[in-house]
């Protein structure tokens, strides 16, 4: 048996004892985990320290670094996660609709777990964490694979973890890390339906579409964002300033950051030079079309494949439009259906542009960086679906369950 | 441009056009789809004519001939079909939760279509229009690939169709038929992610495999039923002999059709030797475990793979188990979490298979054939899904959708 396939069978046989499991118990380990993470700080950061070396050793940049790296406050931040978690509802039993039918069966529709789940992830220790976390409190079981730079942190973590739910008395193998550096594992993972109910790639473009092409387990997709900030002919323009600049520079490595500005022709004028400078005082490179470069002769001159790029770094993609509908259209072409914005006060433009704009959010007069679980109430999330099925937009416990029908009759034979 | 792109470009812009398109307006297309339909009643007669003919030529069987000949009434019976999905609420638009966030953010999600739907599927008429109206009425395109057995009849179907969305002058787009009988173009539109949404792979085993494997366009599967009427210690036995009976030869070749029955071996003297004797009298061939093949010479043995085994047939797989819990284990490893039943007058059982079994439909003293979108209040259905994913069990036209956040601000920005 292949280590996948006997992983898989693991995770499978701890995915069932979950599917039944009591809230009080989910949450009694969650607990456990999350004292077991405080009580071995000292183990994770010397692991951590060794992935940090080798990582700085590698030449990865100073972005990258600083996202694996852990210390004392950011193990206590994944454990305030941790208690976050335990304090939403638990979406397990849940009944969604249920009604008597015409025979007198009694039919119920109820949220159970979705049962093995399969996460592939950058060299982000915090995702170890939060994603097992959430799996966990959905019924789910977990196979971790993430990035090799940070192999050394997750052992640790997850061996914590793991001895904290037997410690409660429950399979340990609720939390499974595949633990190998080698490549090909991950393609067995991406084959193996018949463990495996769900794969989750986390990271960059690559990452996602090498899962989305070769795997035969379902994919949610997750996190591309060429997000736009459209300023309509009737917007306050004070207003559409603070929300481009906040969209695109409060923090431009993220997928709900602006990477396209798109301005009716009408306010153009008014708008550009200030939106320009704006930019540019930020720190951000602008590509622009004809219409935007005659304002600055600071605008570089944008490719149409500009049009459909998430920079992620400090720069975007400007055009001037001629029309609301212009600036439908061209989202609809260039973006990745993530978070688009209009700025305007006209109420006409509000709505057609909400109605017509097909993405997974869609704002009026607010920054698109609010695409986010927490920021939408839902506690956490395991990732920003950018696809069209099962979830769509930030996804959170709910997210992480399917349903099943229950029919209590009493002997109904059909027709 | 090959054809499938062509093609897939084009049903993606009417998708488009149906994305915002009125209730209203949807009903009148479904409206004046039904009466071309029965004005051209003599044309769709005379291309089945020749598939039937063909078909009957190249020797298929009896049943699968039945599947894809059609009459008037059949046609009338299509007919009422789509006043049905007329009289159903739209989807679209449906606002399923909201709230004002802590910013004052006004959060909604509401449900939008998918967009480009792809339906391959075997030799039945009755789907080509089944499958078009329900797109239609959620607001999606649909490209529809039949078995090339039925193209003459799929193609008057579809002209009659598309002339009658272009006659209250909309874009005939909405419905496409891939009209070659080249399966190479089936594998183009498998990885047609460009413009397909979602495929949705209706017929036998092997079909449903292929799609799966070898799509990259997200797919939900259906229909593969192996269904389990288990009879507990505390069954009431008359009525499990009702259910059992109906759940098997009510109608054998559907997928909610039971395969295999469990006996707890506490009732199995008493019941096994009147259920084989009924389940034989209607002419059900029988493979048992040795336990079961005692109370009856007749009684063939089993193999393995019968507990796997989908039959489609008056065909069915017998087991003696010792407990509830033997049952539920059998059910969850040879199933195929499509419709399990349990008989039994105990409280603490029912809620146990209840809560245990895996399955899309789990019944209590009712037959699995209830499992369907008709039955279960949802006035129609695309497929019964046997996957996890975005939609479980039968799907009506809520699972033809997906969703996106609305949100009203006035120029909020995050931190």
């Amino acid at each position: 048996m292949s280590i996948v396939t006997e992983i898989g069978s693991r995770a499978k046989k701890a995915a069932f004892e979950l599917y039944t499991l009591e809230t009080r118990m989910k949450n009694d380990v969650l607990d456990s985990i999350s004292k077991e993470l405080l009580a071995n700080v000292p183990e994770i950061l010397a692991a951590n320290q060794i992935d940090v070396n080798s990582s700085r050793q590698a030449g990865i940049s100073d972005d990258l670094l600083d996202r694996l790296m852990l210390n004392e406050k950011r193990i206590c931040q994944a454990v305030e996660g941790i208690k976050k978690v335990i304090d939403l509802d638990d979406p397990v039993g849940e009944m969604i609709e249920g009604r008597r039918l015409h025979n007198g069966l009694m039919l119920n529709k109820v949220r159970v777990p979705i049962g093995v789940i399969g996460i592939i992830y950058e060299a982000r220790p915090n995702v170890t964490v939060d994603a097992s976390v959430l799996c966990l409190k959905s019924g789910n079981a977990i196979i971790l694979r993430g990035s090799s730079n940070i192999l050394n942190t997750n052992k640790v973590i997850v061996n914590v973890m793991r001895s904290a739910i037997a410690g409660v008395g429950l399979n340990p193998d609720a939390i499974i890390l595949l633990d190998s550096p080698d490549r090909a594992l991950v393609n067995e993972l991406m084959q193996c339906r018949e463990y495996l109910d769900l794969l989750i790639p986390r990271g960059g473009n690559d990452l996602i579409r090498n899962v989305v092409n070769n795997s035969t387990v379902p994919v949610i997709e997750t996190g591309i964002g060429n997000c736009h900030v459209y300023v309509d002919e009737y917007a306050d323009l004070e207003m559409a300033l603070k929300i481009l600049v906040n969209a695109k520079v409060s923090r431009c490595s993220v997928c709900n950051a602006a990477e396209s500005l798109l301005v009716h022709r009408r306010v153009a004028d008014e708008f550009m030079p200030s939106a320009i400078d704006a930019l540019i005082r930020n720190g951000v490179e602008i590509f622009g079309c004809e219409r935007t470069a005659v304002y600055d002769k600071r605008v570089k001159p944008a490719s149409e494949d500009d049009y459909y790029r998430e920079y992620l770094a400090l720069k975007i993609s400007v055009m001037v439009v001629d029309s609301l509908k212009a600036a439908i259209e061209h989202i609809n072409k260039y973006g990745s259906h993530h978070s688009d914005a209009i700025v305007t006060g006209n109420y006409q433009n509000a709505c057609e542009f909400t109605m017509k704009v097909d993405s997974a959010a869609v704002y009026v007069n607010a920054s698109t960086r609010f695409t986010d679980g927490f920021e939408y109430g839902f506690g956490a999330e395991i990732g920003i679906s950018t696809q069209r099925l099962h979830a769509r937009g930030p996804m959170g416990l709910k997210e992480l369950t399917t349903t099943k029908f229950v029919l209590y009759g009493d002997g109904q034979v059909r027709e």
